[in-house]
């Protein structure tokens, strides 16, 4: 997997000129948390950014660098469809920010699914999958649009044999799992390991946590207003969202759609009517339309909804557009990913089936 | 674009050692064809295989980069399409091939194509671009789809608007072009300057031409067969086809799909009724299922219809195999693309309709 070389070779290098003269932004780019307890201690004499509560991104090695291939693979891998035509990425799009940037998700036969799709990036930090949550991880949640009729419409006895009859598919899990036979539940492992490297380190507002100075006065005044106004009760930590439930319509009724009942779905108790898990705010700019129902396209228009809805408060133009500002600081590095090279079928797939 | 410095730096690696003591076959992976006129002279003595009617694809480096990856990006780009969802990838897939390996592609509201999708991969060494040769090049090609309501169902203005509506597009717009207005010519010119490198050279039969064994012995006795029985009378060059019009039956008339016209559809001329352009054969064992009406899944059955149909011979089980082995030399290395990072839609862009 050439690309992780490439990333260990620039952090190399940031290593070597960190005390030199390279540009700062430049080091910036290249630097390395170790893991999830450090979090760079600020390099700004005063300021105590290391105790904000966001969290940088950790920028994470992972070394079973064959089962994130092979994960990889399955991610873009069309014939995990019955129409040999969606891959995992038609929907969680990596050049699109994770997401599909529709109002809802198109499956087989044009289908729509009834929800937007949350983004794939930054996944593994979510308290559970799924706007309501009925995945308790990312292997349980990988296993649900396989087999949903309206997204990919196969099932998982389907696509396992399909993988079972290209010897590629074959020698790679072998290799991986140390087992001839392919199991569903190695395929979502797979596809797991791979969405867990889909972190987006290095935005400028996790520079400025690490020390750097890297957001504009604005910026920085929009942060205070997003944890005055109280948006940070629910949009903290690594993700900035994605640690809590919490009932859409907390200060005011939401009643642009009242027919998604979310987590009650899950949990069959009325409290839990309205209830959603906490969307993450990373790279939040890329991923429009916004909220499980895609209510709106404007980032200004979500932050107003956002205030009324949820906090009771109308913000100032002002403070709405600094806000959104800030907001913007948290677009990070998106993974540079190797489009993958995937193995021809042989006589015994099954062939796709577009009905 | 980091991927050709990538391949610049193994090129220049591969010319350090080529006289050393790596392995014959990593050289051979490096080996650098300064230009079409150059077909490398044989090494194996005695053979004269640069005289070959098969030549191998030429390795070529293009230095016009950033035309090259905003071509990328446009290749990917699902904003072309009216759904905001179908890119040019989504039927010329780089993961398999550059087809979608479907009987013919899936389009806007699941409409299925009348035909089967030809490959883009070396689709630059065809004398005309679609199976009846309609367009003249790969640049008059990529305007089609875009446009064509079956496939991404937008139209010319449309997706201009849209790429126009996206500031870092105008920005490498202008780059490119020196010029602010974005034009549909000028789109498409950037998606050929891509689609132009996405060759595949280095396949065995390719290396085998340039005088290394990399082939077996049945392997090249499928060649001679290939060259004997006369399927090299149309399939020959750089893309093993690809260079010529034909009718499909000249031996016996072609039963199956009376529907299709083929070339007469453009020439308005009786006799190029049932003609088609010969479609390229390097890669061929990736791009199931075959012929412009997909009629079979299996390479074999596809060279016996050809032998029969075309040639008016019927071969027996041990010739056909030995020309599919044959023709499963002819799979070269596939582009290695590092997956285009698009920009965001702005409150000016148009909104995807799925409709």
């Amino acid at each position: 997997m050439k690309i992780f070389k490439f990333t260990a070779i620039s952090c190399l290098l940031a290593f070597t000129v960190i005390n030199g003269v390279m540009p700062a932004f430049t080091i910036a780019g290249g630097l390395i948390d170790m893991g999830y307890g450090s979090r760079g201690g600020s390099m700004v004499s005063g300021l105590k950014r290391s105790e904000e509560p966001i969290q940088p991104i950790p920028i994470s090695f992972d070394d079973d660098r064959p089962k994130i291939e092979l994960g990889k693979k399955l991610f873009f891998e069309p014939r995990l469809s019955k129409s040999g035509w969606i891959s995992c990425n038609s929907c969680h799009n990596l050049s699109t920010g994770g997401a599909d940037n529709l109002p809802s998700s198109i499956g087989h036969k044009w289908l729509f699914g009834p929800i937007n799709s949350p983004t794939v990036l930054n996944a593994k930090f979510n308290l559970a999958q799924f706007w309501d949550g009925r995945a308790k991880d990312l292997k349980e949640q990988a296993k649900g649009p396989i087999a949903n009729p309206m997204e990919m419409a196969s099932n998982h006895e389907l696509a396992v044999s399909i993988l079972q009859s290209i010897p590629e598919y074959m020698g790679w899990f072998k290799e991986v799992y140390k087992d001839e036979k392919i199991t569903i539940d190695n395929v979502a492992d797979a596809i797991t390991a791979f969405e867990e490297t889909l972190t987006t380190p290095n935005s400028r507002f996790d520079l400025w946590l690490r020390g750097y100075d890297r957001i504009s006065q604005s910026e920085q005044e929009g942060y205070d207003l997003f944890k005055a106004k109280g948006c940070i009760n629910c949009h903290n930590g690594f993700g900035v969202g994605g640690n809590s439930f919490q009932k859409f319509g907390i200060a005011k009724p939401y009643d642009k759609d009242t027919q998604t009942l979310g987590r009650c779905n899950v949990t069959k108790n009325e409290k839990d009517k309205y209830v959603f898990k906490v969307p993450l705010l990373k790279n939040i700019e890329l991923t429009a339309p916004y909220f499980h129902d895609a209510s709106t396209w404007s980032l200004s228009e979500a932050v107003n909804i956002m205030a009324e809805y949820q906090l009771g408060v109308t913000l100032s133009r002002d403070e709405t557009n600094k806000i959104v500002a800030f907001l913007k600081t948290l677009t990070g590095d998106q993974p540079s990913i190797i489009f993958p090279i995937l193995p021809p079928s042989t006589a015994n797939t099954q062939k796709p089936d577009r009905n």
